[in-house]
């Protein structure tokens, strides 16, 4: 995709930040290459499934990489330290993590634990003066992002959400195209993302996740239809369900439908389960023709598809994984380097939180 | 597709009654041929888009036929009675159409003018004996529905709203997969249909049409939930707008999204639109896997596909216009002959408008 100075212009008014084409991102990198910056060093905080997505991504970048681990598993982060030439000085635990404020190597940290202890190692990293860069969602409850901006503002760090779509290839060639008119007026958008899920996945506790699919995948067609309309919506229902009484969803609820009224009158359906596999997805209905991405929300594989005007788009992204994990941790160091806000940062997961909030309140879920 | 008694009871159990299948349908018609029945013979009262697929589709059936016609554009008429050898004593106006009483070579009437005027021809054709065969969506509001079939039950004679999907084989092959299983258990659905109207057409004008997209192509995806559920929605929320200030929504809505739980917690989501191209589909969600059907509410070019338990399969439909015609005038005639309830008889047109009329309360539209 290439994107001129004034798509940029046009992406940064509507809330997609110019910087954000993957085609600027790489001359980010070769400038900070050429200058011979120091690279953003970051301490990966919990070594699940998804800090081993973001790891190998800061491989393939030229401004970041990895300096130091925190876990609960010290035979796990002996492992990966050796891969990434980490000291064992660097190794920490949860217990003794404030201690990292005295590491120069770390510049940031990368919040890669469940929902619930985003807050607390968002608030204790900027304690230590270090930037954050927090998985989605945010947290589990409006007051914790709020308390999490508050703590990095006062501490003068840095907080990026790790919203991945916002710095795709193919979820950012879908803004674009809405936003060059090619589907004329948008009138509707349906979206969905889902997964039938196993038990005794933490995703289950509601205390560890702070709710259901919403908050784990829902959040993608959620914030997908603000990024793809590019405004908020200004009215939202839902409805939730559990239909599987075998001990899954004691806790958290099983499906969730919801609609939103965007102010200019555009209206969007999603729909998140934990019951059924549901590949993400979005669809964009316009005037002049509607535009589909499909795996729209997962790490490779993404497909878009439009049909507007007599044109017929047909583009599957050959990029793999971790190309995501890479995009993100450049734009965020790159902002640490520059002093620029990063495109998604804290304000935008509060946003997110407080329209789940909504559509909890509207299923009748007590938060 | 071949469904065997037993998954023509399921069907029926469900709402969908057993004699509905298409094969099913054939062997009606070779035992009315075999039997030297006479053909039902249908007044057709409106001569406009819709009519002009009916009444081929007759053709193709062993025991319906034309009979007669009413029209206020005299030279069309006479110009589709010569091509359906009927004689000028069976072409009424509008004004004189109550004298079709007396003309023994009709025995029911197919409705086929603008939704507000699906009333009075229902109940006029009723007085005068003759069954009703209704184009959906049934009338422009609830009362008008109970006014119909309480004139068809006073008369005696039977009345069929012309929901071709109950009768179309790849719906029916949808709802046999959902019934036996295949998905597992259901959690979601999402389905959309709407098209990008032109200015000036009667379905822009609310007295003649009750309302928009909703009404027109909208209500084939609330019917679709139902038929693909087997349950009825007990709640139901939506939204409406207008976006495009160009004339067009001067009185009906541009767009409407809404949100349907069903009793065993399935959750619905669908969307329709007078502002853009929306091919109608469906898409269910099950534990087991996914059915997807497109252009799954046209007259020809229905496409299943699915993905369950490690089967795959993807079925177009090759039948053609105006197969659906036939099947539900086959249908219709069938049940007049033995006496059978239609399957989709008034008091299913009745539940969509009452539904209609929550999803436009729900949205803030009077009605």
């Amino acid at each position: 995709m290439q994107l001129t100075r004034r798509d940029f212009s046009r992406l940064g008014a509507l809330g997609i930040a110019a910087h954000l084409a993957p085609g600027a991102l790489r001359a980010q990198s070769n400038q900070n290459a050429q200058a011979g910056q120091k690279k953003i060093g970051y301490a990966v905080i919990g070594l699940g499934r998804i800090a081993g997505h973001f790891m190998p991504g800061t491989r393939n970048t030229t401004n970041s990489q990895i300096t130091a681990l925190v876990s609960g598993h010290r035979d796990k982060a002996d492992r990966i330290a050796a891969e990434y030439n980490i000291p064992a000085s660097s190794i920490y635990s949860y217990e003794n993590f404030d201690e990292i404020a005295k590491n120069p190597a770390v510049d940031a940290v990368y919040v890669a634990l469940p929902n619930s202890m985003h807050a607390e190692y968002t608030i204790r990293a900027a304690k230590a003066g270090k930037h954050v860069l927090c998985e989605k969602p945010m947290a589990t409850s409006v007051a914790d992002c709020e308390k999490m901006i508050a703590a990095c503002k006062a501490a003068n760090v840095k907080l990026m959400i790790a919203y991945r779509c916002h710095y795709e290839p193919t979820n950012l060639r879908a803004v674009k195209l809405i936003r060059d008119g090619a589907l004329g007026q948008v009138q509707a958008i349906q979206s969905a993302f889902g997964f039938n899920i196993s038990p005794g996945e933490w995703r289950l506790n509601k205390q560890l996740a702070g709710g259901g699919p919403l908050y784990d995948v829902g959040i993608y067609s959620l914030n997908a239809c603000r990024y793809l309309t590019g405004e908020e919506p200004d009215q939202i229902s839902a409805y939730a369900s559990v239909i599987d009484h075998d001990g899954r969803f004691n806790e958290v609820e099983e499906n969730v439908a919801w609609t939103m009224r965007f102010p200019s009158g555009i209206v969007a359906s999603c729909t998140t389960t934990y019951g059924a596999n549901m590949d993400g997805y979005f669809k964009v209905y316009g005037s002049k023709g509607w535009l589909q991405v499909d795996n729209a929300f997962v790490y490779q594989g993404l497909h878009l598809r439009a049909e507007y005007s007599g044109t017929k788009l047909d583009e599957p992204n050959p990029a793999r994984d971790p190309s995501q994990f890479q995009a993100e941790a450049e734009h965020f160091s790159h902002c640490i380097q520059t002093g620029q806000q990063p495109q998604s940062p804290g304000e935008e997961g509060l946003r997110d939180m407080q329209y789940i909030a909504e559509i909890y309140r509207s299923a009748g879920i007590n938060t």
